[in-house]
């Protein structure tokens, strides 16, 4: 949550001239996301969002961002519509960033999921699956198999001190991923991000999927992966079946899981509880002590890579096992 | 700018329903305020401000500060409406902490203030001081004269290094104050923290008043006094007469200044600058250094107590000094 840059009143005036949008009433810098600036306005038309982008996010992938947010809800998705500038455009600078103006998304998230929650998630998520096939620009994963190592390299000396044995844990799971990592499953757009505060809820019912700033093309069946790590652990963080079986049930009502990506789910389940416990790890070392954000802890997502590694098939998931038969 | 506490859907549901209010859309943490936690709610009727009171604010003040809001407004003044409870009350309890809602307020704060802007903040704060007149609660100013030396003494040892010479001048102008202090002066209920980050404004008409948490009874020139501090120098720290003279007129457009006042006026401004200076100070020395916090220059105000010593007369701020023919 941040806001790491301000604006004046003038400069916004002078940005939102560029736009088809209403006058100004109000702006407000809020607290979300942790990449990027973002401020919700008030214009006399409706309420937007705009987000300067900061040094995490590269330039050069905005357009993917940004198009695929456009290709999505023009496909029926309920994700944040960017709105092109007169010139059309939907990318312009403000305050020597690149800053984007989309619509805003009604709706709050699930501070405390419930099964009927990754229902809902697992079926969007399938849609948006569907949704991306056809969608025209490619990026690659820049937090996938190949970035683990190197992260774990940063992090590895200064993190030996935080707890006796970890680096021979990591070692060994860095070698069984690379063994392991599934190479021939169904591949397209994901999300890989779709933790709870990025999906909004009103009434129970899903209104809006936001913040595709980790969107790429990956292994369709990484983003469950993520999902069962970020919506399916309780508080005390045991695994919770009923919310598993709600999240894989969800996702099939819009897209089957083949029997492939069924019999890779733990190695993938894995794999993401090891790129956000590598993560987490690398800005908790980088964090001073003192400094007023939330520092997430990161052996949160080891305790959940080591539940995986208990798991033999997708039926400890909480579905049926069905996807060896057919294999 | 923070929010210090988080709330989930379900607690805040739960709390607006001893509310008269809408049904539930959005929201959001606001990065506004830095005492409180603060969050923009958009409800089917119309959006509003929640505040969580953090421990800075004393629960017992609560009352003092939502009733004065609630006086100003019925007054016809432009500041936030506190919203009454089904059962009558001002303040509910969310998260453990006292909580308001309040009318949310269009409008924008000016990064640059212009003598326009310094002439409707003069006439709003003198018109606020009018109809303040007869609210019936009162709250000692807990940021006075009398408070400026244990500030002082909590933050001299370690401010000593940052300055040279610091120490005695800063012994020397409370000896100054506290010997020169005016004490016969028209007093009454202060805003006494209205910086241009406080006042909205659309299309350069004043729209509201905001944070009214700093408010008490005092010296109604002292509250002039802030803001000829808040207000009138320019980026260069350079006092701007054109701000001054537009200030003061706009304040005797709805309120006279005394003879009294005019002569006592860059005393009070030394004062105010003194208190800025001693209040960021403390924040200064208390803030670790890489915290991810806008550290205020504390300096800034010193120079500008500087400059109010070499003032004679009002009519330095930029205004006739007819008020000593009066005396």
């Amino acid at each position: 949550m941040a806001v790491y840059t301000d604006i004046t009143e003038a400069e916004l005036a002078a940005f939102l001239a560029d736009y088809p949008v209403g006058r100004m009433h109000a702006y407000k810098g809020i607290a979300e996301g942790v990449e990027n600036s973002n401020f919700l306005l008030h214009l006399d038309d409706a309420s937007y969002i705009l987000t300067l982008y900061e040094k995490r996010v590269a330039r050069e992938d905005l357009p993917f961002f940004l198009g695929l947010m456009e290709h999505l809800a023009e496909k029926g998705l309920s994700c944040p519509l960017p709105i092109h500038r007169n010139d059309g455009a939907l990318i312009g600078e403000l305050a020597g960033r690149p800053a984007a103006v989309i619509s805003f998304l009604e709706g709050m998230w699930p501070r405390d999921p419930a099964p009927r929650h990754c229902y809902a998630v697992g079926a969007e998520m399938a849609a948006m699956h569907r949704a991306g096939a056809d969608f025209g620009l490619t990026r690659a994963n820049a937090l996938s198999l190949a970035d683990w190592r190197p992260l774990w390299n940063a992090s590895r000396d200064d993190a030996r001190t935080l707890r006796p044995g970890l680096g021979d844990d990591i070692k060994g799971e860095l070698a069984f991923l690379e063994a392991n990592w599934p190479r021939d499953l169904p591949s397209g757009v994901i999300h890989a991000d779709l933790f709870p505060d990025n999906v909004f809820f009103l009434d129970d019912r899903l209104s809006g999927l936001i913040d595709f700033y980790f969107a790429c093309n990956d292994l369709l069946a990484y983003d469950v992966a993520v999902c069962l790590n970020a919506w399916c652990f309780s508080r005390d963080g045991a695994f919770d079946r009923a919310s598993g079986r709600a999240l894989l049930e969800g996702y099939e009502s819009e897209r089957t899981l083949t029997a492939g990506e069924r019999a890779a789910l733990p190695t993938l389940a894995r794999g993401a509880a090891l790129r956000f416990f590598l993560t987490r790890l690398y800005d908790w070392l980088a964090t001073p002590e003192g400094a007023f954000v939330v520092k997430k802890d990161p052996f949160e997502y080891l305790r959940r890579l080591h539940f995986h590694r208990t798991v033999g098939t997708i039926a400890d998931y909480g579905i049926d096992d069905e996807g060896d038969e057919a294999s």
